[in-house]
């Protein structure tokens, strides 16, 4: 990353779900219920199975986000049932679903002060996809907009994504790092237009995110991996060419 | 409307569904077909309302768009049978929710024809609210994109939000025309700000969207109201104070 004149200034992209906030945990939850809910026939193996295939097979039509996990779960408990499954389990799958969209964001760890402290000398954006209601509502709710010049909810976290939120931006990728969990949303793609990608792992990944670090990515000199979301702050200073004195 | 000094170039915002394409005539068929699987229970029209009511409830959770929709017409089901719902016909209501998202735009009349004249001269925005991957999807399928200058998908159309859209694109609301079939979300707020409300009727509103044009509107001269999109141009000219010769 080449010094820029304003003193190093950068623009730090963050993801929002389980970088910013738990996000999985909750979900990781309601798959139990539901796998639990469908022990009368089928095992809870073979329901988590079921239920992911049909999340795959919707996320072209319905996206990212909650409510299409939701019709997902309904539509895959009435397919395992052979139709059986009583209505009080259906509505429970959607009491579990608004759940989802109306617990308050929990912060992670350390969040808050890193933002506040790289704020103030960096550029923050959020870049965050899924739900355009529902994300909106949780950045409003975390109380950390202030920190970001400019939050950015898309549809798909792709290479194409990345390069029209940093041209309306007026960013270089050059001069940008994305931080995030995941590797194929957040890492991958931002190192594919040039620009440092900093992976910081969470508990739980969802199995459609789950992918290997190509060779090329760690030979390219731009990927980072982070215990936590505190180190960011020495990392962007020495990618920045700052001194601390 | 002000003279400007480039030669009465002003920046138009469209509304999508209902304006640019078909939109609330499939959900109302998708209502219909609802409202006679539920008549084993209750009548059609008891059957609508207590669907309206449910969809109500659940806009501060779910926000706009098809899946909340679905979901929501699932939980109605379940309710308004007491849970006798069949399998079957929970199965078909997502189908249904389904085929809302997969089917792709149908233009109305001479949409084409007007954004192509008027993108030539003015600076032409998208304005959409709802569901983002959807919402994307569309603009992409009915090849329109390539007339607007910036297409906002966002999560609801007030006046905060207009002001926040313009001020991004650097305009000033007394330059700025609303065209969309909604008075609640495309001329309302748009008046709210100093901006220019042109309201076109499409043949179904959505329940929720239904107001009155309060006197102050029709006072304020900046309200107009036009039977097709096909009277745009001229109404825009007259507007920018340009004489045609």
């Amino acid at each position: 990353m080449g010094r820029s004149r304003d003193g190093g200034a950068v623009t730090i992209g963050f993801d929002a779900d389980d970088t910013l906030w738990h996000n999985e945990d909750h979900f990781h939850d309601v798959e139990q219920e539901f796998a639990q809910a469908m022990t009368p026939w089928v095992s809870s193996e073979a329901a988590l199975a079921m239920l992911t295939e049909t999340e795959r097979r919707n996320l072209k039509i319905f996206g990212y986000g909650v409510k299409g996990f939701t019709i997902s779960m309904i539509e895959t408990a009435l397919e395992l049932s052979g139709g059986e499954v009583p209505a009080g389990v259906l509505q429970e799958l959607i009491e579990h679903g608004k759940a989802l969209h109306t617990r308050p964001p929990r912060l992670l760890p350390d969040v808050e002060d890193v933002l506040d402290a790289l704020s103030g000398r960096h550029h923050l954006l959020l870049v965050t996809k899924g739900d355009l209601h529902h994300q909106q509502g949780k950045v409003g709710e975390s109380g950390l907009a202030v920190h970001f010049t400019h939050v950015a909810i898309v549809a798909e976290k792709d290479a194409p994504t990345y390069r029209r939120v940093l041209d309306r931006e007026g960013v270089a990728p050059e001069r940008f790092v994305m931080v995030g969990n995941s590797l194929r949303s957040d890492v991958l793609p931002v190192l594919e237009i040039g620009g440092t990608g900093v992976h910081i792992p969470y508990e739980f990944t969802w199995a459609h995110e789950v992918v290997e670090v190509p060779d090329a990515a760690r030979a390219s000199g731009r990927f980072h991996e982070l215990a936590s979301i505190a180190d960011v702050p020495e990392l962007v200073d020495r990618l920045a060419g700052v001194r601390r004195r």
